[in-house]
């Protein structure tokens, strides 16, 4: 798959210019820098360039042309396009700028090349990007500043200022990439395509990439969870804010999810999120040279007792365990370490440790059988040999089956030591705490790596019932529904409230006989969300005494706070104690669809925010996940001896709303709130629902 | 103060030594190597280093010293300070190691050095450092590699090595220093005593330290408080993880760890706390560089879209405002930027920009009133001229008023630029999120700054009441006190629950009789201290068949879980409804002593910690801070139209609480929970308290 725009025998440069400076000048330079492969320049002003034959037409070329490199004006790409087409080629890669990130116009022009793209077959990438490089074939399709150099890491970006940007800093420090892809506009080949094809590919180890959105959001996750499976993949998602949404829409016209969604759905499909690029660039970097270790037990080893702590303060803020060594380990230590010395976690080898030290040292730490993982740190004090320190860990890493990641501290006096360990492609972090975030990234995927994949349950329901209710309320023109809908609940198993309408006081009365006392009693409007605000929810009513005096306050009362709005009736409920209000809510995100939340019900959900989401649908595993990761989830576990709430009640309620919500896309919004959850073995019920059909 | 420490006129080095890689040599040859002052030194063994006469006995030196640099073996240091002291020397420093860091001896030997400065009226530094630097006066007196740079900054740190750290970072990149200083064991002087000193040293503009401790809290609070109205303090503190090895049994020392404390001591007093060295050293440039913006809003300006989002976002993050330009800004913007560019806020000017397009941006933005400071990011595009836009940089710096931040982003190609930055003292942070993060430092030590420093108010209160109850609990030996002692809160005028004790049932229903239905019983027992989980809290009991069925329960209840507790009666109160339940804490930090804390009341404190600190005395405003920093401060400042709770009896218990362990130094833990706070104008009432006094 995309075999020949990696390693295409013939490339053509459609706009392949004389002049230095010039983008279709870099591109052919940079062509022609590769292996040697048939390159071929196309512009009709002139007949040559770089001593190769140049052609005014790409229908003009004798050979098949595997890959077309375009770089014209935006406006002229349409009909170079179609002519590529008509030459058969199958691999065009469009650096031209002017598309939809620039203009309507240019989105128009986009729209067409699209087109023209799938009548060919012709798979495209770009426009609006640098192209692409691919060090194993020595393939440089694009008009970067020099080659990357040969290594392990694969990188895309939909940014071509950030390429360049990684390009750069990789080339001071000499890391290596395998391929580096500029995913520009994305019309047609992106992200997924990407990700499918390095799966597979034998050269790359480790995934970075810098995406402003996803282009399907369902097949990313599809595929990130495969190629996870094999291999890390740690993406860079901006605009995770209102302001920062704001700039990519007017940057690339990618519509930018919300970031819930996005954290769910790179959780879920194990993606490790970065915060920054350079979070991106160290989590590669670790990946790219260690193994995983096989848990997080990190020990830490210094020359300087506070940088120690430091370094323990990282590891404990980030969740990594500061391991407890064995007697034997402590005992060896002991041996040869000088009096003085830290031989407890952090090892602390004293200012004077010399090379021999610190190999002795490592040897001891990696044999115990409680180290996952080491943090090794040097200073440059008085006596310190750092480039020796630095041999020793080179060798000690080549060969060691578990991670050390290293912090040489200082600047002037480090900077041989850090070339040493660079020349090796191990990364030197400059700060303990840049170096135990990277360990923590390699713990996470290995939990990730080992994680089963559970397929999710398909539970017996009623769709056909719950179908009829939906197009009943469409048929209605009704978009914003509430109690009266619940039976869609009910066709999906769902346990819901004992409750009716009533549409006067006298048959409000007669109902909550029928359902027998106490009762709560709701408003029913389609104009109010949010009925607590205006009076329109009484509880505890005892008798129909209470019943009536509830009913004549509570019309006062909206009519007071809402006088425009349509009150269709009130809705009377059995009067549930004894449970725990919980939330289970649904959000269609742009993105990735249906996005749940779930969370402790009440004023608290609202300021705390402590709610947790994934994307539907969902196993049992992601929904006990969502249960147990929200912060109060100790108060429905069950607190100091309290019997837990019905969590198995909660898992089956969200496992049967994200099947719903699956099976109808017309549900925009959907929530149950409260769901009230009574204690292990006596389930839940949910107490009010509220959900918006899509606009037809 | 300190003067001749600092810029000494005669420096003796003792342990002065001939041989090279020896402290002793180095200390020697870097004091020669600064201003010409005399050096003597003094070694028994020679009679002449590196050109000086050599002494061998500090009583043998004619001159009289000023300050005299210790680097023998720590066991010969105590005869070798009295012998100082019988010559007269003001100052020393001990460099050696050996003292408290290593051993019980050391320790020893460290208390008889610190007996022989304070007889002598010594002032000392160290033992167990790298020795100080400073630029001003030439001075280095330290084992440091080589001398500091001139600058603005003083630095000071607990650890040698992390001065070695520092000044290695520094001097790649050429950051300079007023003062550097190694503290050591800290046996006579601290930080608080150069704290002092250098709030008035007009060679400093900022203050940087890493500290494992502080070594008297109070002062430190009151020295930093002054400090900080002059010049920031930036402080690394090591040791978040440490745990306590004393017992804590109140929430309020669960809840504190052992990092609250110094959370709220630095807040309290104006230091900014830095996460980590690079965060602290990134903080201190971006001071030692820029005028501190006015206010948060921030402009962002790039080259590169992708970075200019991810800066939006990392503002977004830390809090700093994204603005929103005035019109002519946009107008002007319009003028001379190409069509594509980016004109509203992150303003891009698209990867060719020139130098003259930054200038003509960074004019414009500046002029802006809406504009605080400015993000300035240049990443190396194709055209990209690095120098020339740097040199833009600076001479844009250099005049303006508003603090620039920048950031080159890359490797290779930015070196230049960025060296240029570092020759004019001007930072290059590395990424955006870094240059963010700095802004924020300086936009937070704007508003410390200007903060208005009020006095704590003095409450009126019957302190001899409260003393006589403290006196008669430690005669009878007690240590833990209930709701028993509650006389104690009605002294210092904090309203209370009514409530009284009974010893038997008969009494409790005595006593139940009087106060008035419905009441609460709680059990009274010196052995329970979480009721609720043994049974022995009963509500609502409305007459006396409930008080009796439920006084059996609980007397049942209690022995079921706690067959051992010794059980003295109950306490029966009146049932109060309609408040809100809040939490009063106090637990006495070794280090700053009372640290009060402030949360809603119930489980939810526990498991969402969602809880604020102070340090004790505070005064109106402190306390306003406590209450409305927590998370849940809407559900007590009243959500929805509901009414908002009385906060300023809140206020006003917190005031007087402070004012109680202030007063009483016994009181080692104390807790009202819950203090009932009713809706606003209604006051408050304390329903429990729980405290622990001193052992004797």
């Amino acid at each position: 798959m995309l075999d020949k725009l990696f390693n295409p025998d013939v490339v053509a440069v459609i706009g392949a210019s004389r002049t230095e400076g010039k983008v279709g000048h870099a591109v052919l330079k940079n062509l022609l820098e590769g292996s040697a492969r048939k390159i071929i320049p196309v512009n009709p002003k002139v007949t040559e360039i770089l001593g190769l034959k140049c052609y005014a037409d790409i229908l003009d070329v004798p050979e098949k042309v595997d890959l077309a490199v375009i770089v014209i004006p935006a406006a002229s790409v349409p009909l170079t396009l179609e002519k590529c087409g008509q030459a058969g080629i199958s691999y065009v890669i469009v650096i031209s700028a002017g598309f939809k990130e620039a203009s309507l116009e240019g989105a128009r022009l986009e729209r067409e090349i699209i087109a023209i793209a799938e009548k060919y077959g012709i798979r495209m990438v770009g426009p609006n990007c640098l192209g692409i490089i691919d060090t194993s074939s020595s393939l440089n399709a694009s008009f970067a500043a020099s080659m990357a150099h040969a290594g392990n890491i694969a990188m895309m970006s939909q940014s071509g200022a950030i390429c360049t940007v990684t390009l750069d800093w990789a080339d001071r420090i000499g890391v290596g990439f395998s391929k580096f892809i500029s995913l520009g506009n994305k019309a047609d080949l992106a992200e997924n395509d990407f990700l499918e094809l390095l799966k597979t590919d034998d050269s790359t180890a480790v995934i970075a990439a810098y995406l402003e959105g996803v282009k399907d959001g369902p097949r990313f996750m599809d595929v990130a969870r495969e190629v996870t499976r094999r291999k890390p993949v740690i993406v860079v998602k901006s605009g995770r804010t209102a302001v920062g949404s704001r700039a990519v829409s007017s940057h690339t016209g990618t519509l930018a999810g919300s970031d819930a969604a996005y954290n769910a759905a790179f959780r879920q499909s194990g993606v490790i999120r970065a915060n920054s690029l350079e979070e991106m660039l160290d989590y590669s970097r670790a990946f790219s040279t260690y193994p995983l270790p096989h848990g997080k037990k990190v020990a830490i080893l210094t020359n300087a007792g506070g940088l120690g702590i430091l370094t323990a303060d990282a590891c404990y803020s980030t969740g990594l365990a500061i391991t407890s060594f064995e007697d034997v380990t402590i005992a060896k230590l002991r041996e040869r370490l000088p009096e003085a010395a830290g031989l407890y976690n952090p090892v602390d080898l004293l200012g004077d440790a010399s090379a021999q030290l610190y190999e002795y040292a490592l040897e001891i730490l990696l044999d115990d059988p409680n180290v996952d993982g080491i943090i090794a740190i040097v200073s440059p004090q008085a006596m310190t040999d750092v480039p020796a320190i630095a041999q020793v860990l080179v060798d000690t890493i080549q060969k060691s089956e578990k991670p050390i990641l290293c912090n040489l501290a200082g600047g002037t006096r480090i900077t041989t030591g850090e070339k040493l360990l660079n020349r090796h492609g191990i990364p030197n972090y400059p700060s303990a705490e840049r170096a135990v975030a990277s360990m923590k990234a390699l713990c996470d995927y290995s939990s990730i790596k080992i994680k089963e994949h559970t397929n999710s349950v398909v539970m017996a329901v009623q769709r056909e019932v719950a179908q009829k209710i939906i197009n009943d309320a469409i048929a209605s023109g009704r978009r914003t529904l509430g109690l009266e809908s619940i039976g869609l609940l009910k066709a999906y198993g769902i346990p819901v409230v004992q409750s009716r309408m009533a549409g006067s006081l006298s048959e409000a009365i007669q109902v909550c006989e029928e359902i027998g006392y106490p009762v709560v009693m709701k408003i029913i409007s389609p104009d109010i969300s949010h009925k607590t605000d205006v009076g329109g929810i009484k509880l505890n009513l005892r008798n129909a005494e209470d019943v009536e005096r509830a009913y004549f306050t509570m019309m006062s009362d909206v009519k007071h706070y809402m006088p425009n709005a349509q009150i269709t009736g009130v809705q009377v409920q059995q009067m549930i104690t004894g449970g725990k209000e919980v939330i289970i809510g649904m959000d269609r995100d742009p993105q990735f669809g249906p996005l749940l939340m779930f969370g402790l019900g009440g004023t608290y959900v609202e300021f705390l925010k402590d709610v947790s989401f994934a994307i539907a649908p969902i196993n049992d595993k992601e929904a006990q996940h969502m249960i147990s990761s929200i912060k109060t989830y100790p108060l429905i576990a069950g607190v100091r001896g309290e019997t837990p709430s019905d969590i198995k009640a909660i898992t089956d309620t969200l496992l049967k709303v994200s099947q719903l919500v699956m099976d109808f896309p017309q549900l925009m919004e959907f929530e149950i709130n409260p769901l009230m959850v009574m204690p292990e073995g006596k389930g839940c019920l949910a107490m009010d629902i509220r959900m918006t059909l899509r606009k037809e």
